[in-house]
């Protein structure tokens, strides 16, 4: 019976927002397009091997780790992970202040069950990344956007935000910041303006969330402190993955934070969905016991700095550089271009004409009023070949829209 | 800073209901427990070596299965699924009809982030599973209770509740049922009452979530029809699990329904997880696919029949008959026990004391107010040995509690 369900919908599908992206990737399902849209590791370098090595558990330790789980996870993992986060953490820390989650999308779903009514606010870079904002959307959180720069969120401009949202009687709850290889930005949160926002943290009664997928994948330079590190009043909650230290078909993410909201979290986790899958859990404590996540890692960072620099590189040969800029991300999967007056909805058809593809940047706009001439540029997914090919057909699409 | 987070917490968090089986279960963990309280299956019954086997997809299909999935679900499993169900749900369900879910528990939340606002009812048999209602209780949910008999939900009642709630303007959204071997209960539904419960979907408009996570595992008799396969106006989204017919820890179950839920289902499950853990559901996938699936399936089946018969022996045994009923289960996990005056809490206690463990029956009544005399037996995971000698401790603290 079609439309039966129209009648029963919740408010929230009422309010749902599409995400502009899932509809944007059937358009660029064909053969032949090289891709810079979506934000997928390279599988050339998954630890295929090694994973597979790591797969002896499931004979060895079959009993366990085909049961259930307890809902704050695998122990061995939660053990491995206090250990081997403590150099990025400032200290080791409590195994009740860990829970593995699926994925780090989920430890923002679970911070937004412990801690978001309809109505609340967020403080968010504008722009940021997509799946976590449209979800806190769906939690009924408004949202406080923050501009960034190169280096990353302005958080001078929090004061005024806050205050004025506090005179209108509504609540900050929470800071959501992608404070390393910001997606989709590409830029790092500076050490002074992370101690800025812990201030501010601090002086309003907001928490954090630190979500970390690409800390551990630098390029270049020093790892700043994380927030979480730098916080001695346990307002962070940290976010970690290993989406892009291993790989994503895993799901399996963790976060560290005051024991108070993790036991929180894990209260919503059990109705939610019991436990993150022990069997993938064992699978990816396996891998780290036998060392591989300390050896192999080097070797993925190595291969998407080559990456990064083709890609750089190719944009600097083909695309006009008197119209499109962009800051060298230092780590990450994405770089930012920003153009001066190119509509990027329209580039998008152009470029998907030449079979080539990237994420228009309005798409990363938590209120939709931004990006329309900036694109989303994904460096680790396509070939360094592919990615010589791509640029020069983007160049051309690009310079087809210029006037002269 | 304790209590930081005190300020910050959502309404829903005030409105938590603890579980009160997360807090026994920290009392059955002692050396020595015999325990029919958590409904595990038994880990001598999963298949290591098979699951092991099913392994090498790891290796032959790594680069695909390391990768994010579509947050439908990894095809191959979506299509296997399709065939394997469909004299189940009385037809090969097309491909747009399957959500790939982390386990059942996860499609019920995907299934109240579409339909529920807070204050909306749903009708519940009384008792039921607990995990389920805490988490529709989290989302807003009241309920309407429905008692049952050894014939299941006793649908009859569902006419005047439902008309007396919408002359209170409010909205009956979804029925919630276990049709099979009930979670508590252990009984059935009848074909007439799933008839009739149809009828009332459709006279009234809900939805009927028909949670299945048991189906498969039946011990006599035939399979009555699903809900879904007798339903002809797809008012139902069946939930079905690998939990209970391979093992919970690979956290991979699924749901089929009209095609317009599973969408909006979806688009909530791409920002709370993305997918499901894909290298979880290869490994399921290539299990089936080996044909282990329908191969072990029947040495479950009847691994549990001889658990259950042992149980129902054993109770018959060292029970104080004069004082303890029960109808006999034809499958799933549960053995419900009715006594005509022994309060189950203290039972509980003095079970504890004489190292046995089980549920007491309050825990699974959605509005707390029942089973103050009865006690959820599981009879999968303690061995015929430990069930002889759990059933005589139970029996002795019983009639320690009885006058004279």
């Amino acid at each position: 019976m079609s439309g039966f369900f129209d009648k029963l919908y919740s408010h929230t599908v009422a309010g749902l927002r599409p995400s502009p992206i899932r509809e944007m990737f059937h358009l660029i399902r064909k053969p032949g397009i090289i891709s810079f849209a979506g934000g997928m590791p390279d599988p050339e370098i998954f630890p295929v091997d090694l994973f597979y090595e790591a797969a002896g558990i499931l004979k060895t330790q079959g009993r366990d780790v085909l049961q259930y789980g307890t809902t704050e996870g695998y122990p061995p993992l939660k053990e491995f992970l206090r250990t081997w986060t403590a150099p990025r953490m400032g200290r080791t820390v409590e195994d009740e202040e860990i829970l593995i989650t699926a994925g780090s999308s989920q430890v923002s779903d679970l911070l937004c069950w412990s801690l978001v009514d309809p109505g609340d606010l967020i403080l968010i870079e504008d722009p940021s990344f997509l799946g976590v904002f449209l979800n806190m959307h769906n939690h009924g959180a408004d949202f406080l956007t923050v501009p960034c720069d190169a280096d990353g969120m302005m958080v001078d401009r929090i004061p005024e935000l806050v205050e004025s949202a506090q005179r209108q009687g509504r609540k900050v709850k929470l800071c959501y910041t992608i404070a390393n290889f910001h997606n989709p930005l590409g830029c790092t949160l500076s050490l002074q303006r992370r101690k800025k926002l812990l201030e501010y943290a601090h002086r309003y009664g907001f928490a954090v969330l630190e979500d970390d997928p690409y800390g551990y994948v630098r390029f270049d330079g020093e790892h700043l402190p994380t927030l979480f590190s730098l916080d001695d009043q346990g307002v962070v909650v940290y976010g970690g993955s290993f989406s892009k230290i291993l790989a994503p078909g895993t799901r399996v993410g963790w976060c560290a934070g005051n024991r108070e909201i993790i036991r929180k979290m894990a209260v919503f986790k059990q109705g939610v969905d019991v436990c993150a899958s022990l069997v993938a859990q064992a699978l990816v404590y396996e891998y780290c016991r036998l060392g591989h996540l300390d050896g192999f890692l080097p070797r993925i960072v190595d291969h998407y700095r080559k990456k990064r620099d083709a890609m750089e590189a190719a944009m600097r040969r083909h695309l006009p550089l008197e119209e499109v800029s962009w800051v060298k991300p230092q780590g990450g999967f994405f770089c930012w271009a920003q153009t001066k007056s190119l509509d990027a909805d329209t580039l998008f058809l152009k470029a998907v004409e030449k079979k080539v593809a990237f994420v228009p940047g309005k798409a990363f706009y938590p209120k939709q009023d931004g990006g329309q001439n900036a694109l989303r540029l994904c460096f680790t997914f396509a070939s360094a070949e592919q990615t010589e090919e791509g640029m020069s057909r983007l160049g051309q699409a690009m310079r087809e829209m210029l006037p002269g």
